[in-house]
């Protein structure tokens, strides 16, 4: 599936050329001009970048992968660490996630002085005194085992599933893992079935390692896909290339259809109006685990890449980049990681949504939050206040105008509301929305997406093949 | 119950006399020397106060008592408000908490804005962008039929158990009370069997509703001890009249012992080390709701009247009030309410301990709470930058010396270890402790007490009892 998804998205319309410095990026930039703490790799080049982006959390955008120059050393070093630990997919997930610093000003995984405010302050205090917002926690489980295995040592090397040294864990400390207090805390429920909780917490282990990440090399996933997995510092040098005045960031774990694209063409049309010359998406969708009956990222990359050439957004404003995030449908909680990791992407506007990261709840017959309560939470969140909050406009299919609009309650009885499940469910029957609901070449991916799971299906693979991408 | 115990303490060493303010009293006050507000009693007397107590939360302490002189006009307004709502216990517990300004700045029952920021992140941003703690959810529930009822008022009524009125709320606002949400993130679980949310939250109404509170005369008890119920403002007086340059406080819900004494003397101590010329211990026993198997306020409030009459702590420089809060067992959540109410009751010092505000896991065997967590969420937590936290020492009953002693680990052999427990079980069969572990005559109310329950027991009556007080 993944090296298909590869021939497909080749010669997208989707941004991923060799970025090009332009010195001129910033002649757009409005109000007070801040230097933007780029990683290495830029600094380097010994470039004077200068940018009215957001300055990153803790004014530095973090980057722990090892330089190029260092890491053979690094990696014999991995390799002479007595103590190993073994990623699964989320950690690795993480670590991804850690070590291009959507996170920053984290070094690496909590710490329980960090992962202590995080539970109970959704955010945490730098030594300087001021406040970055951080709501999930950002942690490394072991078991009894390894934790008698790691004894006094004071690092040790995370390795893949196959034993290859992906980073080194410095200045250790391990700590119990409260895992009831911490999914109460972080989900507002203990019930059984989030699916994040389920596959990364309750059978973890009993303890939690905190360190300092070195990571071996950028990690790649090598699913054809990797090209689109723009780090926060790459993402800010193509905002600059494009001279970007405003940048505003669009979370999404689903297809994109015409709702979606109205509200994120009014957008830019509204920043337009309050005086921004050059408004730039990023459109975010996420890549880490998700649900097992969420569309994988390879499908949804397909969809989304046919939303873009079929013209429903405009490439030349629009930055298409996977956000490597696991998915924790944790709501309120959730959404302001979502927002916090795109302020380190450059992103100073955040479009947010009815039930944000929110899913039905997983033993009674309602939603597990109210639906309201993501974006009221997100308003009010401490070491946000410099992200420019824009509500959602709720889109419904105006059947007057056979396409999707802003919803009038005036007139609420010429709106036709699709849910995702109604979604689902027509595409699963090879039915077609109604005319304007998505370009119908987006919809012609997921169609083939749920036709090729009733095929594997027949195989007895279909759980194998919704797990993976 | 409380008549008798009304008797025992009438004429006790704590400072109930009426309260008269010195004009000398800053002169100890050390740095910079601020405005403090009082509530309009002493702002009407004319009087210009200055002092060097630690500022309210939000700069300003809170008063809701409805002024003497409007008393009989909103007294009237009240009865002709249409909507009541009837008072339980603990939201009585609650006006009193709020009235006199523990709660500072918090104006009546929350608002969803607070009640969210509580949820999430255990403080609230004030208007003019600064940040005060608020830990724990101080809200009203409402049944759907109240909700009916009130219907489109803006004002509604709240009566005691007998139908007077209390307050009014004014400018409500009601949402939706989501129980299971606010019981995972107040206490990190959701098992059954946690006092205060079978008292208060489990079986109350689906909504909330909150609102500006105007409570109609200073809450009573009329058990004997509303006269050691002194309020923020109150204690304020007090410690500028007994020119305390350092105040610090000692919250408990159980009987005083040696060590706890020996640890108030010693900080005593190290605070004078520090400079100070007159520290004053604020020792202040939660009154309101208990769970059952704890000792009963008037109870306490005779044992803790015998540690002072025996000399074990200086009544010179001690102030004994009772704190109106109800207790939630909500460890390292509530410990930070503990603290931040007395900030509002004038006390820069804040004593915390092992597992603050722990009890056992309702249906695991285990502690609810990492006992370290409490202390060290404490010291990180937003809006008591200005408390000095002062960690408790263990202190353990030295059997070489014979008396309560700080514990010393490289001679842990020479000590014993008297918990809740084994002191209760000892109690109740009418046995003593070692020597020096309380003083006699504390002692002995204690087995009074359980000898009070015993008795009960056999008029089937003890559930009562405990439940009482």
């Amino acid at each position: 599936m993944a090296s298909s998804a590869a021939a497909i998205v080749s010669g997208s319309p989707f941004r991923s050329s060799p970025l090009i410095h332009n010195h001129h990026a910033s002649r757009y930039a409005p109000g007070s001009i801040s230097v933007v703490s780029l990683p290495r790799r830029v600094s380097r080049r010994g470039l004077s970048v200068k940018s009215g982006l957001i300055e990153p959390d803790g004014g530095k955008l973090m980057n722990l992968v090892v330089e190029e120059s260092r890491r053979r050393v690094m990696k014999h070093e991995a390799e002479t660490v007595p103590a190993r630990i073994k990623l699964n997919r989320v950690d690795l997930e993480w670590v991804h996630v850690l070590s291009e610093g959507w996170a920053s000003p984290l070094k690496g995984f909590m710490r329980q002085s960090e992962f202590l405010q995080t539970l109970h302050f959704n955010s945490f205090r730098l030594e300087d005194g001021s406040v970055v917002n951080m709501s999930v926690p950002i942690v490394l489980a072991i078991d009894d085992d390894q934790k008698f295995r790691i004894g006094d040592s004071n690092q040790v090397t995370l390795v893949d599933s196959v034993g290859n040294p992906i980073a080194i864990l410095n200045d250790i400390e391990i700590y119990k893992h409260p895992k009831e207090e911490r999914i109460a805390r972080t989900w507002g429920t203990t019930a059984r079935g989030l699916p994040y909780a389920e596959e990364a917490i309750t059978k973890a282990g009993n303890w939690l390692i905190g360190g300092d990440l070195q990571v071996l090399e950028p990690i790649k996933y090598n699913d054809g896909l990797d090209r689109f997995r723009l780090s926060p510092s790459q993402l800010r040098e193509e905002f600059i290339r494009r001279g970007a005045d405003a940048v505003f960031a669009f979370q999404l774990r689903n297809p994109v259809h015409n709702g979606h694209a109205l509200l994120m063409t009014d957008t830019r049309r509204r920043l337009l109006e309050m005086g921004y010359k050059n408004p730039v998406l990023l459109l975010n969708p996420l890549g880490g685990f998700t649900k097992a009956d969420d569309v994988p990222l390879s499908w949804r990359m397909r969809q989304h890449e046919k939303v873009l050439e079929d013209g429903v957004l405009d490439p030349e404003t629009t930055v298409v980049s996977i956000f490597p995030s696991p998915m924790l449908y944790a709501g309120p909680t959730e959404v302001q990681w979502h927002a916090k990791a795109r302020i380190n992407a450059g992103a100073n506007f955040y479009i947010v949504g009815r039930d944000p990261a929110g899913m039905g709840h997983p033993t009674e017959k309602r939603d597990l939050y109210d639906a309201d309560h993501g974006k009221k939470v997100l308003s009010m969140a401490p070491g946000l206040e410099r992200l420019n909050i824009l509500p959602f406009k709720v889109a419904a299919y105006d059947k007057t105008q056979g396409k999707m609009a802003f919803f009038d309650p005036s007139r609420s009885q010429d709106f036709l509301f699709i849910s995702g499940t109604k979604m689902r469910g027509l595409a699963k029957k090879k039915e077609n929305p109604p005319d304007g609901f998505m370009c119908p070449s987006g919809w012609k991916v997921l169609v083939d997406y749920y036709d090729s799971l009733s095929a594997e299906t027949g195989n007895g693979r279909v759980s194998e093949a919704v797990a993976s991408a």
